[in-house]
Order: C-alpha cells, then structure tokens, then sequence
C-alpha cells in the first residue's frame, strides 16, 4: 500500500531528523507557496533487537527510511545536520545512524539537501533559538494539524518545511549533482593488495 | 563478472577497514586452518564527487561495498571498530562513513562482526601494539603474498584474518542475531503526528 506518485507540478519533500534510537521523519507536499501534511512518525531500534548489535539498528533505520519512500513516494528529501555530542562516542554513534538514514535517501535515488537545526528554526518559527515545544507550535499552525506533533516527527517535518520554504533553487543543484555523481562515480580497485 | 560462491564447507570473509575518504576491503577465504588471499582494495570518494556532498560520498562507499560483495560472494563479513578522533567533526565524519559501510553490509544479507585494531593487531601480530608496517608483513607472510599489501587494505585484510582465527562461533552467534531482527524486526509507525 503506497501514494501515488505525485502530479509533476508539485514537489513531496521527505525530511529525515536522525538518531540511534529514534529516527522522526516527516512528509509535506508543496503546491504553489501551500504546504500540505502527508505524513509523519518515528523509526524505533530501541527494541526487537540487542542494544549492543549496532549493525542490526542501522539495518533498521535503513530499511525503516525505504518503507517510508517505498509508501509516501517523496521526489525529494532533506536531512537535519546533526550536533557533535559533548561524549565522542556518541557522536560516533550518532555519525553511524545518520550515515544509515542519509545511505537510505541516496540509494533510493532521492537528492537530499541537509540542514542545520539553526537554519531549520529561523525558517519555521523565524529565529535559531526556538526551543522545541515552538517548534511544535509552529509546525502545527504551518500545516494546520489538529493536535501537536511529537517532538522528533515536529523536527523532521520542519526539516521538509524549511526545505520547501528554500524553493526549487536547491533541488535544481542537487539534481545537477546527482547527474555528475552518476558520470563520474568512482570506485577504484585493482591496487595490487 | 563475479566469483562462484565457495563451497559450504569453506568461509569467505570480507573485511572492512571504513574511512570518509578511504574505505578498505580485503577478502580471504578459510579452508580448515589455511587462509587463502582472494581480493583487497580501497573504495575512494576523493575524486568524481564535490568533496562537501556528504550524501554522494556516502553512496560511493555503499555502493562500493555492494558491488565487492555482488563480485567476491562472501559468505560472512567484519568490520574495523573506529576510534574517536580528538577533532569532533572528523568523528561525525568517519561515524558517517562507518554507518554506511555496514549499512551495505548488512543490506546484503551478510553478518558482521566487529572487532578493534588492537584485537586485530593481536590476531595479526600477536601484541596490540603493532605499528601499519608490522601489520603489512604479518598480513604478506599469513596469505604468502608475493608483495607488501598497501596499509588501507592490509588493515582490512587483517580484520578478515582476525574473523577467521576466531573461528566459526562469531558466525554462529550473528547468524542468530540476524534471525531474531528478521522476526521481530521493529518499525514504529502509526504515531498521531
């Protein structure tokens, strides 16, 4: 069970707010300068499978980010830039699960155009220090949900908000970018060892 | 053009030594107590791509990595635990490019086993304190090489060495674990917003 595709004239952004434990995505569509709600929610690797097994979670979160594209058919997606942690190894543990989620994106053929999570609130509340129940607020006034969103599926909807706020100049770039990277893609073997 | 999978009596390991810039593999198959070298290599992505386009660099080593695994059929797989840097970007970086390492990896349907340099270089070399020469000749001597393997693929090779002098139970043991993720695999949707 999957939306069809959308009509050419509008743009189906994916915005993607990656963590270990809890990856909130978020999809808008774009018609015109109105903004629509498609859908949003969370990919959980925090049970069904062992804490310690970091290869069997970022499975999950790459195949949680297929599903999502598989049903909501985005033409493109964003992606939040995430802080580096006060603990190194949480950076790294954080670095491993954005490298799943953004592999996902690109190996379903989606450009993806990261963002900060400064860019992402001065575009959806209008200045970078917004904490997240403005966020919140603001997300849901954006695109008049009944109720307010979960905190992580609010950040990933404001990553494809600000993404469609950005306008089609950064899909035209990333389009171009794609393009080069099928050309010339490198992949060097044959070293002697 | 790709290898025969081995017989089912034999293992072909694929090891992985991640990096942003450089990514090592090195394939040996274990045939009893003997190690045969099949094929090792690095997957760059300094060249071909803009270097600030994250996700296209992340697509080449996922892409690399699959194409190794499509061309050497492994039937197991391991994977170097990085350290932290002192620089808290280039761990964002190298966890990035790990994430999408083992990402393929398991996309492929292979177990991974992850083990560090020093449990490497006491495998290898017989002491955790082995500097990348040391590693290259023991790597040269264990696969009778007829030259000194480069340092990126000697290091992944040495990983694939490490895998298999733990023997058969590592295997048995994510064997398992994959098992139970496909089971009980976790995908969170469905929350209000």
């Amino acid at each position: 069970m999957s939306l069809a595709p959308p009509p050419p004239a509008l743009r189906r952004i994916l915005g993607i707010d990656p963590g270990l434990a809890c990856t909130g995505f978020g999809v808008v569509e774009q018609d015109g300068k109105r903004l629509h709600y498609v859908a949003s929610g969370t990919i959980r690797t925090t049970s069904g499978v062992a804490q310690g097994d970091l290869p069997g979670r970022l499975k999950i979160i790459f195949d949680g980010v297929r599903e999502v594209i598989a049903r909501y058919q985005p033409t493109e997606s964003a992606c939040e830039i995430v802080f580096v942690n006060v603990n190194p190894q949480s950076t790294l543990m954080l670095g491993q699960a954005r490298g799943a989620a953004l592999t996902s994106l690109v190996a379903s053929g989606l450009t993806v155009q990261e963002y900060t999570a400064t860019q992402m609130k001065k575009s959806v509340v209008g200045h970078g220090l917004a904490g997240k129940p403005q966020i919140q607020a603001m997300v849901q006034r954006l695109l008049n949900l009944p109720s307010l969103p979960g905190p992580d599926a609010a950040d990933a909807l404001g990553i494809a908000i600000t993404h469609a706020h950005a306008g089609g100049s950064f899909a035209a770039l990333a389009q171009a970018t794609t393009l080069s990277r099928k050309t010339h893609g490198v992949f060097k073997r044959g070293r002697t060892y």
